[in-house]
């Protein structure tokens, strides 16, 4: 039928100032642009545990304000029940926010495009109070009429 | 060896009357039944941040009872925490819910069946109170022999 | 180009004496390195719906012990708020504990290696005090330039 099978992978790496979320969906969707597919798959991955990704709300800044008031109450940095304590107060709260969000998200593609809602946004959400630059592999693959 | 690679994707409407979760296996099971798939992938996204999916238990109905209760007290509806107030008392918690749960799920097909175990079904679930239209893509990818 | 795409797919089957989590990433890495692929995609799958998958640290075994703790603490085992609880006092908090980490992840495969990071291991996490053994359907697909 003419149609050609396509994979593609590259790393991206995005620095954060401390905790707290930062929409890159335009980084992810600039790669899906030029792969030229019709339909296909786009895979998002972090390769860390102290930070995480989300699909989220991207109208209203205060909802991911509010994500953060909500976490931080949940699993409150230094909280005695902890024993993995070594590497700061804020890590093992890290950690299990990592676990209860996502490491990795697959986002459909229509004609190059994210397929996303009009709301939706792809956010990477650093855990840790300190700077981090945080390692992203996007891999990219579908089919391509050309 | 006689193989074709295949990508399809289609968009699924499914009302939801409002709060509440509804198994949508047999709607998407449709899908990769008429693929032709030996062995590949379906992916369930949906395209909103105040409803989202889950696999969940599909034997008793209670289970999905205590998983609303459950979410209710560990995110209570008008939460004065909370400062993303204009769309209402259930939106802040929506998006919560949605973020602590799935936006896509990547499910296995072998011989053009999803390859589920027994007590698995795929789950809409539906925060807000009132009635939503909720916009599902469904892409399937995979290998057949013809 | 020379390319070929490969689908291929297995089932695990792990035994778990009761809750905790266990490393499985070797067991997936087995799989993928004798497939030749690229650049692709391994997807891991649990067919169960009270026990789970996670992303987690893989260096301070103190990281799950505190991922216990707090779950134990989230969703108590026996809470009177429960219906369903004819299966016993951990099996609803297995669901809600299933509903909040993930059924199903996709790791990114580069050289015939998937592309983790350094601290980064693929953990099944059991739920249910029982003995019990698990499936786990992984289906890895690429691009191989063979």
């Amino acid at each position: 039928m003419g149609h050609v099978t396509y994979y593609s992978q590259k790393t991206l790496h995005i620095e954060m100032k401390g905790r707290g979320s930062r929409d890159i969906t335009s980084q992810i969707e600039s790669l899906v642009t030029s792969s030229g597919i019709d339909i296909g798959m786009c895979h998002v991955f972090i390769q860390h545990t102290s930070a995480s990704l989300m699909v989220c709300e991207n109208a209203d800044p205060d909802v991911r304000v509010d994500l953060e008031t909500f976490m931080s109450n949940l699993i409150p940095d230094g909280d005695p029940m902890f024993v993995h304590i070594d590497e700061g107060s804020d890590d093992m709260p890290a950690h299990i926010r990592s676990v209860l969000t996502q490491t990795e998200v697959t986002l459909p593609i229509s004609q190059s495009r994210l397929e996303l809602g009009i709301w939706q946004g792809v956010y990477l959400w650093e855990h840790r109070h300190h700077a981090h630059t945080r390692k992203i592999v996007v891999t990219i693959h579908g089919q391509s009429s050309k």
